[in-house]
């Protein structure tokens, strides 16, 4: 079992990665990526993402017998996409599982793609050592899952965990979703780099903000504490709603380590209370790549359960 | 096995209640009360828990063949109390399902008191309709479950889905727990009590405040426009988290009914932004028996799903 071999494809709002994964240790044996034609519609989506596929799978010297997708949106247990952002016009209503699996001639199992980092990060990442593990993906938005010894809870209508729009501060900005003072509003990268504005009067992209922060600068330093401060004090609650025993921070904002992860524990810890008990935080392993591996890792697993219902399956 | 029935306890700050309980429809075929003697030492409280149950047994003309505890503080999955807080000095360490046991002579389960009134909603109560159900007591503290599929999901540590300790606002009061701006801080009773004595200058019991806003006290009415307001867009982030379809509101605050609930709904569906999705939020309607329903069915349920591993238990 831990050597299957699974291919993962992680369909975002920008670009596509399709991978050949090892899902016993998670490495990758073969991988290609796509642009993802965003403004041409579902079909090319799945079009580019089954061609990137095609590529992974050619160049890998391995049986593959299923899998997994990672993806943008929410989505429904037979792999549809129920609900979308504008990052990808369209994409409710796709039957990405359907579509991928005519193409591809492989089961096909869809998930959410805040979920598929969640398993990979949680199985096959930092989250290792812990039995209930809740990933974060702090970048443009925030994605996350949350793993339940090895399990990965999606929820009936495939948005557990879904901590960015969890309330942050009632007089917080807009979220992208609509409502105000979430999480994502006020965290996620875009929103860190309106705050080094608001400091400053300077637009920069947060990669040279964490390099300021870095070599000393006070205000860029400020954006990082105040950051891990709003993520620490509103995980709290993520962490005593789930019984989580450990936080696995990734994303792109969460490349910025320490800078981030020394006032998110510390508010974090706060913000527990006299209910306080111990609760990892580390930062994401496994880079971009989570989403394939845990796709494909969750494709495997599924595909293991299933077969208690229908032994013939077994031998795939 | 719907028809089975068993003892439920309640063990609260102030007062304890045994009920014999026909767990196939909630009906409660005998109970009596204690006052808890918290001063007195955890000792005490197990023997007056104890006695209030052999005062039910008596009464009940029925076979009872296990018994269920819903008690303060977080439950470990033994039934040893692993936290409390000061309503009940020295019952952390107590390990109420071996004590009761011993003089019950019955199987003794334990779970905290808000998952317990969450599994009696959930199932017997208002949320029947619900597939996936948080139930949340806002009473003096804010307690509350979560229910899937049936299933309590009462988390490693005992803790899952305490909603009093998520962030409603940073800027919040102090916690009972000791944080700032949680849930239990702005939306509990006394909280609600504390905020029309803001406005008014006047304390009053909570009940009185609400009078005064059924026969058009503005300010009043505005106390349960705010605090449903708070507890909306709060437990929406909850609803998100848990993937939940359901919400049942419960405690002495919830008996406001519509008062409370017509702000909290809106609120609530404000803020699932473009996420949202019909969610229902009712009313409890097991009341104070709610707990004793609930610790008893999950008494009976989790002796069923033992019996799977011991057959031998299967006649008691």
């Amino acid at each position: 079992m831990s050597g299957r071999v699974a291919l993962g494809i992680d369909i975002g709002g920008t670009k596509i990665l399709a991978a050949v994964v090892e899902t016993g240790t998670g490495a990758i044996l073969s991988r290609a990526r796509a642009a993802t034609p965003a403004d041409r519609g579902p079909a090319a989506v799945v079009d580019a993402a089954a061609g990137a596929a095609h590529v992974a799978l050619a160049e890998a010297d391995a049986s593959v017998t299923v899998c997994g997708v990672g993806t943008a949106g929410t989505v429904d247990p037979r792999g549809v996409i129920s609900s979308a952002t504008d990052l990808l016009p369209g994409w409710a209503g796709t039957d990405v599982a359907g579509d991928l699996r005519r193409r591809l001639r492989l089961p096909v199992r869809v998930l959410n793609d805040g979920h598929a980092t969640a398993m990979g990060e949680a199985e096959l990442g930092a989250g290792r050592d812990g039995e209930d593990v809740l990933v974060v993906a702090v970048g443009t938005g925030i994605g996350a899952g949350f793993v339940h010894g090895g399990h990965l809870v999606a929820g009936p209508r495939g948005s557990f965990a879904s901590v960015g729009h969890v309330l942050a501060d009632p007089r917080g900005p807009r979220c992208s979703c609509g409502a105000s003072g979430h999480l994502e509003a006020m965290a996620s990268g875009p929103a860190l780099e309106a705050a080094y504005r608001r400091l400053t009067g300077a637009g920069r992209p947060l990669v040279e903000v964490q390099s300021l922060a870095e070599s000393g600068d006070e205000r860029a330093r400020r954006v990082f504490d105040e950051g891990g401060a709003v993520l620490g004090r509103t995980l709290a609650g993520a962490v005593s709603l789930l019984d989580a025993d450990s936080v696995v921070i990734g994303g792109g904002v969460g490349q910025a380590g320490e800078l981030l992860l020394a006032p998110l524990r510390a508010s974090l810890a706060e913000a527990m209370g006299d209910r306080n008990r111990p609760v990892r935080v580390d930062s994401a392993r496994l880079g971009a790549d989570a989403c394939v591996i845990g796709a494909a890792l969750w494709a495997v697993r599924r595909g293991v359960s299933q077969s208690v219902h229908s032994p013939s399956s077994r031998s795939a």
